[in-house]
C-alpha cells in the first residue's frame, strides 16, 4: 500500500492557517489507500524568540527522511532581516539541493489582474534554486566606517546551470507550446551571462521541437505586463527569477494564488512546497488569508510525489472554485478550504 | 554671454534620428543669447565594425571638454552582446563617475498604460550608476568546460551608497509629497543590503522632513502594477534600478517616453542624457521612432546645466502634446520634433 510522509513548516503569521487548509485539500485528494502521515516541526520567528535556533541540525537530519515538506511561511518583523531567511528557508533549499524552484502563473478564470484587457497568462518560471547572488558569498571591510566596502558574490557552474536548463527544456518540450525563454542580463553580467547562454544553446541542440528566445531581465519585465502571453516556459537564475515571480504573482491576480515547489527531482533530498506569499502579519489569526496558494503548492507537491491525477483534480477545483465565485462576498480562510476539500472529494 | 557646449553621440538604430529631434527641441527652447555648440562622435556599431573600436582614449579626453552629452542609442544584434555596452555606454558611466542614474516616471495624459484603472503615476528612480554589479569585477575559470565557474561580484562602498542617497533624499525633500522609498533585497543580500539600509537610516536622520520607506526589490514590482502612485522618489542600486526602471517606463506607456540622466552633480566631468530605450533596429530609418524619450532627456539635460525655465517648458509642451494627440494617427519622429520644437518656442 502506498503511503506520504509529509514534513510540515507552518512557519509564521498566516503560516500555520494556511498550511491547515493545504493539509485539509491533501486528505480530502488521496485515494483511500494512501497512508498519509504528517510531523510538524515547530521553527521559524517563535521558535528563534524562544531559543535563539533557527534550524538545527538535529532537525534538519530529521526532515531528510521525509517524502516531501510542505512550508506555510516565514519571518517576522521583529526578527533581524535576513536571520530567518538565511538560517532557514534558504538553509533547507540549499542543504537539500533544491536547484528547481517552480513557479507556475496563471490568470484564472474571475479573478482580478491590475492588467487592462486581462491578457492570457499561462507560464512557468523555473528559478535556478542553488546558486546566484543567492549563495551567501559576500563580504563587508571596513564594516560601519566611511570605508566600507560590502561585495556580494554570484556563484554560477556549469553544474548547476546546465542541470537547471535542462529540466527547463524537458518541461517545455511536454507543454503543447513548447516554448522556452531564457531570462539573464548577459550585456552587463557578461560571466555569468555567457555561461548561462552558452548553456542553453547547447542544451537546446538536444530538444530541436523547442523555440527558444533570449531577453534581459529589463526587457522581460516589460513583456510581463504588455505582452505576458508571450511566455510559456522561463528559465533563469536565482535572483532574476526571484523578482520575475513576484512580478508574474501581480499580473495573475495576486500573491494570494502563487504556489511554488522547490525540487530536487533526483530524489536525493525532499522537495518542499509552499506559497511565494510571505507571513503577512497583519491578516494573520484572523481567518482572512487566502489559502490557495498553498493549495496550489499541494498539487505540486502531488504531482512530484507521481500523484498525477489528483494534482490535477485540484488544480481544476481551483479553477471552478474561482470561476463560480461571487466576486463580492469575501469568504474565510476556512471556508476557501472547505469549499476546495469537498470540490476535489467528489 | 551664456554658451553651451555639447557633446552629441548619435550612436546607433533609431539613435540618430530621436537625436535629430532631441536637438531641433534644444535649439528652439533655448535663449537667444545662449550660443550653442555641438560636436558630433562617432561611435557605437558602425565605428566598431569599420574599426574595432568602441571608446578610444582620445575621444574618451576630448568627451570631458564638453558641458554635456547627448546619446541617443547604442548597440546592434550584429554586434557581441556586452562589446559596445562595457566598451562604450557603461565605460562612459564610469569614467565621468556618473553616480546618479535619473529616470523619471510620469504617466502623462492621453498615453496607454497597460495598467487597469490608469492609477496616477509620478515618481523618480534615483540609481545607482557607478557600482553593484555593473562594475565588471566577476571572472570564469575553466570556461567552456563542464567544470566551469563564472562569477560576478557587486561592489558597494560607503562612500558610493552614501552619495546617492544623500542626493535622492535632497531631491525627496523638494517634492511636494517629500517621500523616499529604498529597494534592495537585504534579507539575501545581507553585506550590501546591511550597508545600504544603514546609510539610509543614518542620512535620513538629516532628513526628519522626509517620508522613509523600504521595500524588497521582489515586492517593489508588485507595487509597481498594483499601487505605482504609491511611490514619490526611489532610490536603489545600479542592477535593481535598471529593472525597475524598464517595468517603470512599460506601465507609463512604454519606452518610448522613458527619459534619463547620468548624472555627476559634482561637475568634475560632464554628464549624459539619453532615452531608456534601445536602438530598435527593426524600425531604424523609417521615421517612425518617437522622440520623445530624448526630449524629455534633453529637459533633463538643461536641468542638470541649470536652465529650469526652459526644462520645464519642454517637460510642459510633451504633456500638452500628449494630451492633444488624437490617438489614432500615428505621427513621423519629424513630425514630433516639429510640433514640440513649435510648442517650447512660443
Ligand atoms: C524570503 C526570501 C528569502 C525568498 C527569496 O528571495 O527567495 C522569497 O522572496 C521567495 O521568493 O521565496
Ligand atoms: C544597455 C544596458 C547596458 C543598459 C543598462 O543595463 O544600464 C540599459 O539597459 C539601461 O538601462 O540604460
Amino acid at each position: 500500500s502506498r503511503s506520504i510522509d509529509l514534513a510540515v513548516i507552518p512557519g509564521d503569521g498566516i503560516g500555520q492557517e494556511v498550511v491547515t487548509q493545504g493539509l485539509k485539500v491533501l486528505n480530502a485528494v488521496l485515494p483511500q489507500d494512501v497512508k498519509l502521515e504528517t510531523k510538524e516541526y515547530d521553527l521559524g520567528a517563535r521558535r528563534w524568540h524562544r531559543t535563539g535556533e533557527t534550524l538545527p541540525d538535529a532537525e534538519l537530519e530529521a526532515l531528510k527522511g521525509h517524502d516531501a515538506i510542505l512550508l506555510g511561511a516565514i519571518g517576522d518583523p521583529s526578527v533581524p532581516s535576513g536571520v530567518l531567511e538565511r538560517g532557514l528557508l534558504l538553509k533547507l533549499r540549499f542543504a537539500f539541493d533544491h536547484f528547481i524552484n517552480l513557479r507556475p502563473s496563471k490568470l484564472f478564470p474571475n479573478t482580478a489582474t491590475p492588467l487592462a484587457g486581462r491578457p492570457e497568462i499561462d507560464f512557468v518560471v523555473v528559478r535556478e534554486g542553488t546558486e546566484g547572488p543567492y549563495t551567501g558569498n559576500g563580504g563587508s571591510l571596513r564594516t560601519g566606517t566611511e570605508h566600507e566596502i560590502a561585495t556580494e558574490v554570484s556563484v554560477n557552474t556549469a553544474h548547476g546551470v546546465e542541470r537547471v536548463v535542462r529540466d527547463a527544456f524537458a518541461r517545455a518540450a511536454a507543454r503543447p507550446r513548447k516554448k522556452l525563454t531564457l531570462v539573464h542580463k548577459n550585456n552587463v553580467l557578461v560571466y555569468a551571462g555567457h555561461l548561462w547562454k552558452n548553456t542553453f544553446d547547447k542544451v537546446a541542440a538536444e530538444f530541436p521541437e523547442v523555440t527558444t528566445d533570449y531577453l534581459h531581465v529589463d526587457a522581460a519585465t516589460i513583456f510581463f505586463v504588455t505582452q505576458p502571453e508571450r511566455f510559456d516556459v522561463i528559465v533563469t537564475d536565482n535572483l532574476f527569477g526571484d523578482i520575475l515571480t513576484d512580478l508574474a504573482a501581480a499580473v495573475t491576480g495576486g500573491i494570494g494564488l502563487a504556489a511554488s515547489g522547490n525540487i530536487n527531482p533526483t530524489g536525493a533530498f525532499p522537495s518542499m512546497f509552499e506559497p511565494v506569499h510571505g507571513t503577512a502579519p497583519d491578516i494573520a489569526g484572523q481567518g482572512k488569508a487566502d489559502p490557495t496558494a498553498t493549495i496550489l503548492s499541494v498539487a505540486l507537491l502531488l504531482r512530484h510525489l507521481g500523484y498525477e491525477a489528483e494534482a490535477a483534480r485540484i488544480e481544476e477545483a481551483v479553477s471552478a472554485d474561482l470561476a463560480e465565485r461571487d466576486g463580492k462576498q469575501a469568504r474565510t480562510t476556512d471556508e476557501i478550504g472547505d469549499a476546495l476539500a469537498v470540490r476535489v472529494a467528489s
